[in-house]
C-alpha cells in the first residue's frame, strides 16, 4: 500500500498493530476518524491514555477496577467464601452478565502453558493460595478453558491445596443449550453421557451457588 | 455486558463507535492496549490526534497530504494533462499501488446519491470543472463505482464539460483476472462481450496512459 501522507501511514501502522486488524481495515478506521470532529478524536485518544494510566488491578482478585479494591470484592452482600477462578477479565465480564453468580473472583491472568513460556510463577497462583490459607474460603469454583492447559492449571492448583479444607469444583461441561447433538464433538458428547444427571435436577435447574 | 470499571467501559464505548467494531471486538482491542507499555498507548493516541489536527487536503486534487499540495500534484514527472477522477482517497491508494498510472488525480469525496442526501454541491465537482477550464487537461479518466450512483455522477460531469475540448474516458469493465466465467454476473458478462477487444491488444496489454 502506497500512502500519500506520512501522518496517514503512521496512523494506519498504529491501528494495524491491534490484534485482528489488517492494514486495509486499519485504513478504513483511520479514514473514519479523519471525518470526525477534532473533539471526538481527542476524546477517543484521551480515553485510551486515561484507561492505561489510571486503571487499577484489584489487590484481592486482580480484576480490573477504578479503585484499589474492585466493586465485587468490596461488596459485602456477595459470598466471600466462594471464589470463582478464571483466566481473564473477559471471563469475569461473561460470568457477571449471567447475573447468577454471587461469589467473588480470582483472575489468574492466563493458564499454565510451557510452550508459550507461561509457568505458575507468571500467574496469580501464589496470591490465590494465600487467600485460601486465610481460612475464610469454603469453595473454589474453577471456570478455566476446557483444554490441556486449563486442565494442567486445575491439577497444579488442586495439588497445592490438597492439605487445606476447601472444596474444589469446576463448572459443568456438556452439550450447550441450543446445540445440535449431531454437531457436538465426540469428547464433549462422551463426557456429557458419563456425567449424566437426574431429570429432576435438570428441570429444576437454577444456579444457586 | 457488565463492566467492573468505568474507565474500561468508556474505552470500549469509544472503540465500538468505529465502523465494523462491535462491543466484543472493542473489549478485545482495549484489553490488548491495556497490556502494552504506557508509552505505546501514548504513541497510539498522539498519532491519531496528530493525524486529525495536522493533515491537509491537497488544494489541487483533494487527496490527503502532509503539505498544502500533495506529492503527486507537485511531481513534475507526472502527466498533468491526464486527470483520474475517483471517489475517495482509498481509490487513489489502490491505483497508486498498481504503479501503472502516471497522471494526476481528482478526489470527488463521493458520488451523487440523492437517497443519501448527496448532491453535486457536496462533492468536489466545481473544482474539477475549474481545473479543466484552465485548458491544460487533455483527458479525464473516470474510475468511479460501477453502479447507478457512479454512472449518474459520470453523466452529470460529462454534461457539464460537453463544450470543453477534453477527452472523457472510463476504466475498462469486464471479467476480472482470475475470475471464473460461470460466476460472473450477467450484466458484467454481457458488457464484456459487447466491449470485446482484438486479441493483439489483449496479449500486448500494458497500461500506457
Amino acid at each position: 500500500m502506497t500512502f500519500s501522507s506520512t501522518l496517514l501511514e503512521n496512523a494506519v501502522e498504529e491501528f494495524a498493530k491491534l490484534p485482528g486488524i489488517g492494514r486495509k481495515t486499519a485504513l478504513r478506521l483511520v479514514l473514519y476518524l479523519l471525518k470526525r470532529d477534532s473533539g471526538e478524536v481527542h476524546l477517543f485518544s484521551e480515553t485510551m491514555v486515561k484507561l492505561r494510566d489510571e486503571i487499577h488491578f484489584c489487590s484481592e482478585c486482580h480484576n480490573i477496577s477504578d479503585e484499589p479494591i474492585c466493586h465485587i470484592c468490596s461488596d459485602r452482600a456477595r459470598k466471600h467464601d466462594l471464589i470463582c477462578v478464571v483466566e481473564t477479565i473477559r471471563d469475569v465480564i461473561a460470568i457477571e452478565s449471567t447475573q447468577q453468580y454471587h461469589g467473588v473472583y480470582h483472575v489468574l491472568g492466563g493458564v499454565i502453558s510451557p510452550l508459550d513460556g507461561i509457568g505458575p510463577e507468571q500467574l496469580q497462583i501464589d496470591s490465590l493460595i494465600g487467600r485460601v490459607q486465610q481460612g475464610q474460603t469454603l469453595e473454589l469454583l474453577f471456570a478455566l478453558s476446557p483444554n490441556i492447559q486449563g486442565d494442567t492449571t486445575l491439577f497444579y492448583i488442586s495439588k497445592k491445596l490438597q492439605n487445606l479444607p476447601v472444596k474444589i469444583t469446576t463448572i459443568a461441561r456438556g452439550i450447550a443449550f441450543g446445540g445440535e447433538l449431531e454437531y457436538a464433538d465426540e469428547l464433549t458428547l462422551a463426557r456429557s453421557i458419563s456425567n449424566r444427571m437426574p431429570v429432576e435436577n435438570y428441570l429444576g435447574n437454577q444456579i444457586q451457588p
